[in-house]
C-alpha cells in the first residue's frame, strides 16, 4: 500500500460522495499524528511554533503543497499558533484528498 | 497630523484601557477602505484575490509587518479570501496599534 503522504490528491469525480465514518477513521488511523475529524466533515490540527515567524515559514510550505496538490486547507494564524481545516467541497464531506494533504503537512 | 500607515506601533502602558466607542470610530474613519469592529473589541475585514498564490503572497506581507510593528492579526486563509482580526490583547480590545497595523495592510 503506498503511504498516505506519497499518494497525491485526484479531482473528485461527479456525484462523489463524502468518505462514510469508517472509511475517514481508517483514514485518519494512517495519519502519524493525531488530527481530528469535525462534524463528520473536516479533519483539523492546531500546530504551535515557538514563534511567529516559524509559524508564517510553516504556512508557506502548506501553500506550495496545496498548490501542487490542487488541494486547499483552511489556514488560521493567531500568533503562534497554525490552525488547518481540510474538508472536500465537491463531496459536501471528507475525501481521500483531505487525508494525503494532512499526511505530507505532518510530514513537513 | 500623522497618518495612520506612517505611524508605528508602540507598546502597551501597565493598565491601558482599550479604546472607547468613539475613540474607536475616529481612528476607523482614517482608515481608506471599509474595516469592520465586531464585538467593540476587534478590527476585521476580509479580502478576496483572484488566486491562492496571490492570497498567500499577501499573507506573508501581513507577516512582514507585524514583525516590524511586533502587533500581530489573527489572519484566515480560505482558498482566495484572507479574513484579518486585528485586537489589542494586553489590552483587552482595541488599541491605536490595531488601526496603524490596518492602514499598513490596506496599503498593501
Amino acid at each position: 500500500m503506498i503511504e498516505l503522504k506519497e499518494r497525491h490528491c485526484r479531482p473528485c469525480k461527479e456525484g462523489e460522495k463524502p468518505l462514510n465514518s469508517d472509511q475517514a477513521a481508517e483514514l485518519k488511523s494512517l495519519l502519524l499524528t493525531p488530527w481530528h475529524i469535525k462534524e463528520h466533515e473536516m479533519l483539523t490540527k492546531e500546530f504551535v511554533f515557538e514563534n511567529f515567524k516559524r509559524a508564517m515559514a510553516f504556512v508557506q510550505e502548506i501553500g506550495l503543497i496545496a498548490e501542487q496538490e490542487n488541494h486547499h486547507p483552511a489556514i488560521c494564524i493567531h500568533y503562534t499558533r497554525v490552525e488547518i481545516t481540510l474538508s472536500t467541497h465537491d463531496v459536501g464531506g471528507l475525501s481521500e484528498n483531505d487525508f494525503i494533504v494532512a499526511a505530507k503537512i505532518e510530514d513537513l
